[in-house]
């Protein structure tokens, strides 16, 4: 556990004034961008000033995402919680350190979803967990994702599946239950764990384009299709290297590249940012998720033919003492034998191995080529074969 | 600790006639091969049959390493252990359980040499380390090896570097100390880890050409330079993927690579190993040490042009519980900022990240490009940037 908040700020305003001479406002708000006379009408939080307008030369959109609240009735009930800023985590702690909650209801299997299940588990609450698609963490295909609801069913936690949140009930202001297309579940906190969108309401009205599913449309450089203009971050959109096309992807990794990216060209530098290729990574417990590339349902949508496997092995040499299951699934192409993609569920040890794919995926690499990658071996480790080595060689023998 | 020396054994004799219906006949030696002949002289280890000839159509050479003893005085006394097959590993064990040596001195700054420091410190041993190089695990450059020598001494292990072993003093047959040009010092219980050397005297006198440090020269396919006859594991040469030279390598990932490449040919079918990296990873009490690539040495005797930097980091997100240090040096080829190699010298969960590194290396990366690797991220298992793209970034401005 992290005892000190304090420790999760990366930058105070204060260290950004002294340290990098940038003039960070916080409280102040932008409420309109205007293109045409290259000023920003802004106001400050406290109300202690009129909204006034500030001229800029390039402007730099970094107004990441928001969290999806769903349109039902009680969504706005008190314990009812997102989580998604610094200050919203201090709530939700406050809320189960004061109000001592006995029942937390999760909605979404998410990162945001699994992590805060985890979360209430430590705290000796009975947790829930109400997911609409068949499995949790739908960034993977179903069967991996299987044995993420396992693990979690394992560690205490109630998952209602292909269930869909029709409402709340709330007393006094206050959430009672979580209702559902199926039944009503009893809660003294709701966390929402619904995913994320571009924050980017400022950048549409102002003209900026916006692209899939409402990120700020930005090229290798970070520029939107505005002069003067750039976006990264949340509120940006990627290109995928897997698929060659546009995608949003929220994720710290990202948004950093990018900010990185941008902030070297707006500097006068030249820099490329050319996109993702989907890793993400989570840890439920002890069990750890990774995934990369494109996966089955994606693959689908995209009418690409392809082959998958999915092996167990284990995180270090058989006989080594902690050696933990693990489970890897590779897809490659038809035909070509071109990795696209791999998802990972094991124990300690397991998860940091996507890595190894995601390199492999922007080298292009195929399942045949991977099948002799010099990976490192000591038992303490991995096995001689490492697991991802054995799905490669295993789907090579289907593409 | 593994209890049971059992699980140490792949595959018995048993298991190879029973499962593979191959005659795995064990306690037999080779004692000439007749390359005209397509035969090969055998005996019988217990001497109950003198030896006879068993012809070939296709022969298989994986005749392994033997480890490098010292042409010193007192080398064959009692109480000197090298560790290379189950055996000797078991007799090493018999020797501290039954006659608990207090003082063991280790002879070389390997990967064996190192693993039985941890060993014999975690007997409670008083344990010195002979290592003639400046530091110990020469595989990496110095100022990693460094890191890896302190780590040491922080256990408690006593270090003599730019020594050499002279002999042994040996009293009534057993060891008694270890001699070096530059001291004695009192032993109840010496380890040999100065390396090995291709076991291919046989090879040899049978006229199959040898190459690396008297491997056998093989193909892509495992074909010796004799037609029918192959060869595979630490008895081969393999061949650098970087510097485009040969090399002998004697490790578990290569052999098993090789051996597979080998048999799939032999049996009719068509493969090929194209070589490796130069991937290694141990394990010394705490600290994870890992490589891949060529390292400075390499790189000065090929004449090559680079550039190398080391970034400190932490295995975690800062401030996650259990976050670690990290050290990481990554060396490029000056003007194509191609990668040439990477050292990994840290805490739990450092040594695995060398498999990024060495899949960039197989896909010849630059470190330009390493720098947007899509790495996972999530704080129980990395910074937002991993620390192997903060060493990218920094090889990045050197190239």
């Amino acid at each position: 556990m992290v005892d000190d908040i304090d420790t999760l700020v990366a930058l105070t305003p204060e260290a950004f004034r002294e340290e990098r001479h940038i003039d960070a406002r916080v409280l102040h708000e932008v409420v309109e961008i205007d293109l045409t006379g290259r000023r920003l009408q802004v106001r400050q939080l406290d109300g202690t000033k009129k909204a006034w307008w500030e001229p800029f030369d390039q402007l730099m959109i970094a107004t990441g995402a928001l969290p999806i609240k769903p349109a039902v009735p009680g969504a706005d009930a008190e314990g009812v919680y997102g989580v998604h800023t610094l200050q919203s985590g201090i709530e939700v702690r406050t809320a189960v350190d004061r109000g001592r909650p006995k029942r937390g209801v999760i909605i979404g299997g998410g990162y945001i979803g699994l992590e805060m299940a985890e979360a209430f588990v430590c705290r000796d609450m009975e947790v829930s967990l109400v997911e609409q698609a068949p499995q949790v963490m739908n960034t993977l295909d179903p069967d991996m994702g299987a044995l993420v609801s396992e693990a979690l069913m394992a560690v205490g936690v109630t998952l209602y599946r292909g269930e869909s949140l029709k409402g709340f009930e709330v007393k006094d202001g206050k959430v009672q239950g979580v209702v559902t297309d199926k039944r009503t579940l009893p809660a003294d906190i709701v966390i929402l764990g619904m995913g994320v969108r571009p924050n980017t309401a400022l950048a549409k009205v102002a003209g900026i384009p916006l692209g899939e599913r409402g990120a700020i449309v930005v090229n290798e450089r970070q520029q939107t299709e505005i002069a003067g203009v750039w976006a990264a971050g949340d509120c940006a959109q990627s290109f995928h290297l897997v698929s060659r096309r546009p995608i949003h992807i929220a994720l710290g990794t990202v948004a950093n590249k990018q900010g990185r990216v941008a902030g070297i060209n707006i500097g006068g530098g030249s820099a490329a940012f050319p996109g993702v290729v989907g890793t993400a990574v989570s840890k439920i417990c002890a069990v750890e998720v990774a995934r990369t590339g494109l996966q089955e349902r994606e693959l689908e949508q995209l009418g690409w033919k392809y082959a998958s496997e999915r092996i167990e092995s284990s995180t270090r040499a058989g006989y080594y003492p902690g050696a933990g299951q693990i489970t890897v699934k590779v897809l490659a192409e038809r035909g070509s034998g071109r990795l696209l993609g791999g998802q990972i569920v094991g124990y300690e040890g397991a998860a940091k191995r996507i890595d190894i794919l995601a390199t492999a995926l922007h080298g292009g690499m195929t399942v045949g080529e991977m099948v002799h990658l010099d990976l490192s071996y000591a038992p303490p480790y991995s096995p001689v074969w490492d697991p991802v080595l054995i799905a490669a060689r295993q789907v090579e023998k289907l593409v």
